[in-house]
């Protein structure tokens, strides 16, 4: 499979975890509402509908691709996980945090809408993440249904994201050596990166050494994802990106670009994706949508 | 059961609660974590730990007396609402939403750490609260454990305490009629109320009209519990309270005072607490710590 046919089924899962979120978010609008309840529900379709590749909701899909998996399941999950990235993006945004006036070249969604219905809609799209999760009108089981709950908590809470994002504000103007900042991005974006492979590859049905590969893989790919998002603040086009580039240097933000310079992170990206590539080496065959994915995240422009 | 003891049963559980919070807030703390990550986890112990009348765990409680329950069930269920209430106060004291320095007489989260990290905390708190349920680590079966995880993010999320919070900020100023306030409060409060009796009840193993009972119950003890709020902010001690009275008023919150006036509030209180109680009729003697707890709403001071 080469790049351009892993972006075309990129695009095309894209559209079908779109429907999907569509579906989650109709959950919420009731007869009974009240302008100001429709207003919160518009802020959380606002920072989750029309924009982003889906790249986590694509990566359950190829790693779902391992075994078998049913389609619904895939998509619920995705969707799921979609939701949280979508809330962090939403309270990142917000002034106290990373003060970012657009996302995905549109008005974040505290300058559409204010201040407190952004902080809101963040906490209510958490809750509707779980909530699509722990329903009994998708295809899985209670067990399942449990264990990706806690699965997704985790990697969102303390221990994960959130942990992340507390690093990351710290870390502004001070000094992280490698493993500070490989902490730093395990916990930021790789927590949710990784997640989506191992649910993927749960609802695949492997178990064991084939799960372990895959959640190896999941974190070999969150780190050349990050790497990948500082080279693009750094050289990356701020229309192609939809946000203003070099914000990350202009705060002084711990990344690998500033501990590494570019030819340095560079090389450290093709060494981080020769060795997640390795690891795919082990799953067989079947395991080519992943090993797509990985291109499209270290060749992306955007 | 008068209300003495009722209360000496609260302080009693209270202290269960607290230890549960403390032993899944220890779940955040692990020897690779750095400054920033337990700086974070300090803020969310500062927003869970050492305050607060634990009403919402002592109603599940309360509901579990109605059949044969396990207690650290109980205690896991009492303790996750507990931490989304935490959370919720967390988000709602920041100076975007409600802009209190004070909580429980202690300095609100913003003001004891700072806004990014206090924004941080009550979305890791929220995550939490959702691990704590989903996980294998406490006496429940899988289908009961997403069953409570699905029926807190409903009563957390957009249709439930976030949507309440949006109509009560877009209530200030504004008129709202009895129905527009019922169901502002009916959200903001009444959901987390209603979910922990239900929560109980499905612990005790009720279901059909016994369960739809102690949901009624539910609702009318969160109308209750609201009035009784309006009440104590125009009337209370601050000093009892450990915040300032009279912010709703001053703010022109939408409240049950404002369109009643006191006396008529008093009046709304105890046909509310009657309707309530009646409900209890018909569950039969094992509703006696369900009834003392309405007691213990209508009658605080604090």
């Amino acid at each position: 499979m080469n790049a351009a046919e892993a972006a075309r089924l990129l695009a095309e899962h894209g559209r079908l975890v779109e429907a999907e979120l569509e579906a989650l978010l109709g959950w919420l609008e009731g007869p009974q509402s009240l302008a100001a309840e429709r207003r919160l529900v518009a802020a959380m379709r606002h920072a989750t509908l029309g924009g982003g590749k889906r790249l986590r909701p694509f990566l359950v899909r190829a790693a779902a691709a391992l075994g078998p998996a049913e389609p619904a399941a895939v998509l619920r999950v995705g969707a799921a996980i979609e939701l949280v990235h979508a809330y962090s993006l939403v309270h990142d945004d917000l002034p106290a945090m990373d003060d970012s006036p657009t996302r995905r070249g549109r008005p974040s969604c505290h300058v559409a809408f204010d201040e407190a219905t952004a902080i809101l809609a963040g906490d209510a799209l958490q809750a509707l993440a779980f909530e699509a999760l722990a329903r009994t009108d998708w295809p899985a089981d209670a067990e399942q249904r449990a264990e990706l709950v806690a699965g997704l908590a985790r990697a969102a809470g303390a221990r994960g994201m959130c942990g992340g994002q507390a690093l990351d504000l710290a870390a502004e103007g001070a000094g992280l050596d490698e493993a500070g900042i490989g902490r730093l991005q395990a916990l930021k974006t790789g927590a949710l990166l990784a997640f989506a492979c191992e649910a993927g590859a749960r609802l695949a049905g492997l178990a064991g050494e084939a799960l372990a590969a895959v959640l190896a893989f999941g974190r070999g790919l969150g780190l050349a994802f990050q790497i990948k998002d500082d080279l693009l603040d750094a050289t990356g086009s701020a229309s192609l990106l939809g946000k203003p580039t070099g914000a990350d240097a202009a705060r002084g933000k711990a990344t690998f670009l500033r501990l590494f310079g570019e030819a340095g992170a560079r090389a450290r990206l093709e060494a981080v994706r020769a060795e997640a590539s390795g690891v795919l080496d082990k799953l067989g065959p079947e395991a080519l949508l992943l090993r797509a994915t990985l291109d499209l995240v270290v060749e992306r422009q955007s």
